[in-house]
């Protein structure tokens, strides 16, 4: 017991834990000992060997949201290998790789839940974020800077044999959360002219995944430095300068949906204007519109929130058909706080991944 | 010839025609001698014998969209009897019951244009609205407050025997506008929750239609006086007052769509807030957004324009089979300003509709 009465995090549940975790709003990651849950009958534990760094993360530690419970460990894009599974686990072995994600759970009540009905486990209102959360029982959630984790088997993933596990653990959130809204809304198909905004962690799967999807692909950049990356490196087909007038009047009326991936609060009526009737502006990053926005002829402004557990199975497969994986830069645990100054300046392509398995070394 | 050496507009074309046309941004109608082109190879010539009021025709006699060319004869719903047709017209034939509607062209180009090609006449660049247009071969368009039309075969639509003339007028733009957008957002499945904003020309076609479709329709508007036309003359199931913030708390998060036909400039995030995730708030009056809007989960705003011609005559069809029409108030010809005036207020249930064929009288 702690000083005060409260329970320890390392002496909540029986099983030690250990990782890296945020104390304060100034988000500085430091060694932290916690503890885990026992294998449930329908749990998977998974020794964590990669764990992207997401945007969100940097967000989260910050406490830019309002709703940071410190200690907090991050990390929601996690790959590694199952090292116990509970007596009723269907899928999954010891020795499986496996990947978990976002959400670690729902309310699973298809009677009762339209979107967990549906297999949209993401869209549930009781869905359970990986880290700074309530466990259903109580306990609080720890994310993926740390050595394991244990998880329903529902909300974990195979790794088809020829992904590798670094590069393969930004799929789990950069990749579902640009694979599915190209799927949902359609811009999937082989032809369009897709444009993909801002060419960070989300923007480089984007441009990926539409390519695999037989688009053609623009991307559409602040910077100019960033054009030789995203034809060269990336595959686009076009690049075009968002401050240019002239590129941006030349492209009006020519997208058939554009993948809008940036966070910061910005105008989308040019990105409206460069879409086709019919066509579908898809706001990934910032879903805050600043005004006013004039929608002419038929078009769509969309939002999206990461995929469902069985569009991230299917992405998963769907990488390892198209030889998708993503652009990393591998970092050692001790290397966070460094890696996350320059996430904040976007000094990063296209994101990082810790090498958990390597460099988490218990205090 | 005019005084002033130019083309008279009762000496354009070789038949003459008459009707009601506004001067100047008065608004002011007032008889008009005028002409129209003689029936072409592929042309239908129509007897008008009904035209609805849309708002837009107000809009446009005031020139409150900055395009009005005077004289201008307004109408664009226009249901009546084929008087003549061309050698190569194959739909219609003199006797036919026949309704025009918002557009009259397209340039009909499959190879060069992506909306002709998939029937979209109504999305094509190209395409021509049936007044205060230009023609492509150079002439000025007139609408349907008078007394005959000329329009390739194309853009004139079957009348369904058991629909009557006058109260199937309003369905080719107030029927078209609300009806394409349910299909194409995907709002005409039975069992869906439907709300719809604003009980006007396009609001109480809306209901009608889902209604139809099988949905359980919500009525949102400012007005409580609405509430009993609402649920008893026209069959929604809940009335929504929007300024009441009980009410629409507890509406948060209820519908799969809205389809909301407001034309000032309003607030739409309310909006938002009430829609499931998944669901679609479609614009079809102002498609300007006032900001700042966050949507959240998966959600879409969308816009629609009229509909195409393949639609219009499904929509016609559609009205057949389950007895839709407009609410109307029937009134003559040389009512027309004061119904200007009424519509202004507001105070129609639900399109004023022109008795051409009865009430058009030759100066």
């Amino acid at each position: 017991m702690g000083v005060d009465g409260m329970v320890l995090p390392e002496e909540e549940h029986p099983v030690k834990a250990f990782g890296w975790a945020a104390r304060d709003p100034s988000g500085i990651l430091s060694p932290f000992n916690f503890s885990r849950r026992e294998t449930g009958e329908e749990d998977v534990k998974v020794k964590v060997l990669y764990c992207g760094i997401c945007h969100s993360d940097l967000h989260n530690i910050k406490d830019e949201r309002g709703t940071a419970k410190y200690p907090m460990v991050p990390g929601h894009e996690m790959t590694g290998e199952v090292i116990e599974v509970g007596s009723k686990v269907r899928n999954f072995k010891v020795g499986d790789k496996a990947a978990v994600g976002v959400i670690i759970g729902s309310c699973g009540s298809p009677d009762s839940c339209h979107y967990c009905a549906k297999d949209l486990e993401n869209y549930c209102s009781k869905r359970m974020l990986t880290y700074n959360s309530m466990y259903y029982d109580g306990a609080w959630n720890y994310g993926g800077y740390s050595d394991i984790i244990v998880v329903n088997e529902h909300f974990v993933y195979q790794i088809p044999a020829n992904l590798p596990l670094d590069a393969t653990a930004p799929l789990l959130c950069a990749g579902i959360t640009t694979y599915s809204p190209l799927r949902y809304f359609e811009l999937d198909k082989p032809g369009l002219s897709i444009g993909v905004v801002g060419l960070g962690g989300l923007g480089h799967m984007a441009v990926k995944f539409a390519k695999a999807f037989g688009a053609k692909v623009t991307v559409i950049s602040r910077s100019l430095s960033k054009k030789k990356e995203a034809i060269e490196r990336l595959g686009a087909d076009l690049f075009i300068i968002s401050s240019d007038a002239d590129q941006m009047k030349a492209a009006v009326d020519t997208f058939d949906g554009i993948i809008d991936t940036v966070s910061a609060l910005h105008p989308v009526m040019p990105l409206i204007n460069l879409l086709k009737p019919d066509g579908k502006l898809v706001l990934l990053g910032s879903k805050t519109i600043e005004s006013p926005v004039a929608i002419g002829e038929r078009k769509v402004v969309g939002t999206s929130v990461i995929g469902s557990v069985k569009e991230t199975q299917e992405m998963l497969d769907f990488c390892a058909k198209h030889d998708i994986i993503s652009d990393i830069e591998l970092v050692p645990m001790d290397y966070v706080n460094t890696a996350m100054e320059r996430l904040e300046k976007g000094d990063v392509q296209y994101r990082f991944v810790i090498d958990v398995g390597n460099s988490l070394k218990t205090a």
